[in-house]
């Protein structure tokens, strides 16, 4: 994470200064991005750049960079951290920029947005220690109704991520009404007599690439999916639970509050699915 | 708002500058409070300062200093910015610190918070504006289930009071399950026969200092008042209602939805709160 770009710039990340009256600072009042880049290449960028849109307009920030501009940034950020060839990801935030003062109303006159592009270490799991499973637990969902928004005000997630750790658990997955909808920082899938399912895109959950890729992937392989809601005693009764994310892939939970998923062991589905999604990345990166 | 505090350091705001990685910036990671200056004296800055330490057990975020310390840096920042007899407010916000990396779990190791304490200009409306009163909207709550934090995750917040400027209203005062809750900068109250109405403590609204205030000078008075919950309609029937804070102080509503309340003329519980409430200002400060 040496280079980083910053409104323009690239320079080292210990001289990348921000205002402390950066919006991003005061308010959360920002949206952001996770890229893979997997072997030095970019992975569904243009995916999540679509939905980088989206969340721009859902919050009402304006700023005119197009696709290809923004992959150009990546690339050259890429290049200048010597990062060709390795696995990696790429970070991009942006807020409503800095004002003179402090107020919550959208600034008026010319302000430019803040744009924060940095490059991290991948810290997807291996094979052999995907195979192996994890725990999760659940919690009740305490985030905001936009869950969609890929917004920075994450604090409620921070919260619920830091709840796993102390459980020594990798993953909180919410529950909202009796159902589960996602885990703080990923997607939710279980299988059931070899159908998968995931609770349908709604303004309580994130529209996942890794998600879609996923579902389009199973549909190839003959796996019948069903998006619909699921109760949260189902995800006891599962054959399989996974957390899906561009920076965990597909991440088998074999354990869930202390629960035993299918007597522990990751399922036959999930290896399918992990060989098909780990081709596909080779295939499109 | 030219001399700010900024982790140990009083330094002009052109130079206070923090990491692209704290974890305010990337995950609005922290809690702040807003404390009146009236005429350059500290207005409730202990109540403040009390509830700025719940909010921090709230999520968790160590930091060891004395409500005097606080105070201390606050009075040096008023006589540094040349405030002394002036109507500010003191700024105060602390985050979980900088890391070298982006994880949503608390940081390992001896990170320290960021402490940006900064001065505002105060907005209080002049008594004569006041008495004209104001317009709201109502909007459905978005917010995550744990407004009694003063958390700076606060896009839900910033977007309602941008909806509010649109419709030209002062503020948006948010329902939850057909209840009103509080403003989006603000706690509510509404008057009905001459008794005041506020909805109780919990977990879906943050416990004001002005608003505690209120309810003290209102006893004070022999008003009779009310901590119970408001149904949506009981606003448009009020013969009152006021959103407060400690940048707000009393603020009379009397247009909600572009419905007049109480004909469209401020109310006689206001004027007489409105006034003991700067009678107590003035004394206590």
């Amino acid at each position: 994470m040496d280079i980083v770009y910053l409104n323009g710039e690239y320079l080292p990340l210990s001289r990348a200064r921000i205002s402390p009256l950066d919006r991003g600072f005061l308010f959360g009042d920002g949206v952001y991005e996770i890229i893979g880049v997997h072997r030095g290449k970019l992975f569904a960028s243009r995916e999540h750049l679509l939905r980088l849109q989206e969340s721009l307009k859902a919050i009402k920030l304006n700023i005119k960079v197009s696709i290809k501009q923004w992959e150009d940034i990546f690339i050259e950020l890429i290049k200048r951290n010597k990062a060709a060839d390795q696995n990696k990801y790429i970070y991009l935030q942006i807020t409503r920029g800095a004002e003179t003062g402090r107020s919550h109303l959208f600034p008026k006159g010319n302000i430019k947005p803040t744009v924060l592009i940095m490059l991290g270490d991948s810290h997807l799991p291996d094979y052999n220690r995907l195979c192996k499973g994890y725990s999760a637990i659940t919690r009740t969902d305490i985030r905001w109704s936009y869950c969609h928004i890929k917004s920075i005000s994450l604090l409620a997630n921070v919260l619920a991520s830091q709840e796993a750790e102390i459980h020594k658990a990798t993953e909180t997955i919410f529950i909202h009404d009796g159902f589960a909808i996602e885990g703080s920082t990923s997607n939710l899938f279980i299988v059931k007599n070899n159908v998968l399912v995931t609770p349908p895109k709604s303004k309580r959950l994130l529209g996942g690439i890794t998600r879609e890729i996923i579902l389009k992937l199973a549909k190839q392989n003959k796996i019948i999916c069903k998006a619909r809601s699921i109760a949260k005693q189902e995800l006891f009764d599962a054959d399989e639970v996974w957390v899906t994310s561009a920076a965990r892939d597909i991440m088998p939970i074999i354990k869930l509050d202390n629960k035993l998923i299918n007597k522990g062991k990751v399922g036959s589905v999930w290896q399918q699915m992990q060989r098909a999604y780990y081709d596909y990345k080779e295939q499109s990166s």
